[in-house]
């Protein structure tokens, strides 16, 4: 279910409910990102030219998975207002398929679990589940967050 | 047990071993870093100044967990050298502690699973867990990664 925000409106773990969903705008991604990104993080032949790719199993030019992921943080923090920002404990992330230059991102983010803290009653951890597509609807990259979300005053 | 690789030797799936360890190279933060990145991927107040991680449970500037990921895969890349490059599948990313201006990071990973593939005999899945630590040896992120390698001909 659609998540209905007002804009401004922050979240606590109390305005959350498994099945909500969060949308993300777009986000267009240049081969000069790609390049400048893999250059400091992940310099591999194939992040880095379509030349260096082309005997590799991407065959062109392809986003380090890196990258996605941190992609998909930025229209996450975009998308998903949680009061006090989104502060991650962890996650767990697949690349199902490459991201190429020009490629359009978008993600959906649901929320799969809530748990109130035992020992701390002022928060809780969160699990979204995050599914990156690009321009064609493929899932280019699926990330299981774990968050940590304030509670009001019980 | 320590890997001993002979500069410019490259790993197949044959050459690794359950408990096999590589080391990295250090990793200088700066202040400026830490905020490019964050501008880009994670615009939230605590990875962009002192100032506006005051009142966050980060109390001053701390760098976003995917800059501290992407990191370690720099670190990686400079540590593992895995014949064709290192392809992830997907990885599983835990934050401990937060990474600070001037903090310098190395990365310790050990093999932990190594799976031939059933369908493909010429490759197969390892999964390796890195450790990314600090100057003072504190660790900062577990990451556990499932890593596609080549297998030499059977």
């Amino acid at each position: 279910m659609a998540s209905k925000i007002t804009p401004g409106e922050k979240l606590m773990l109390d305005d959350l409910f498994i099945g909500q969903i969060f949308k993300s705008e777009d986000y267009a991604l240049a081969a000069s990102e790609i390049i400048e990104f893999a250059s400091k993080y992940d310099p591999q032949p194939f992040h880095l030219s379509d030349d260096g790719a082309k005997d590799s199993i991407f065959g062109s030019l392809a986003a380090s998975g890196w990258q996605t992921a941190a992609i998909t943080m930025r229209l996450f923090v975009g998308s998903v207002p949680i009061e006090g920002g989104l502060i991650g404990a962890g996650a767990d992330v697949s690349w199902t398929r490459p991201v190429r230059p020009g490629d359009i991102l978008h993600v959906d983010s649901e929320v799969t679990q809530i748990r109130p803290s035992k020992s701390r009653p002022d928060r809780g951890t969160v699990t979204m589940r995050s599914i990156t597509k690009n321009q064609k609807d493929e899932t280019v990259q699926i990330m299981e967050s774990r968050i940590v979300v304030p509670r009001k005053p019980q």
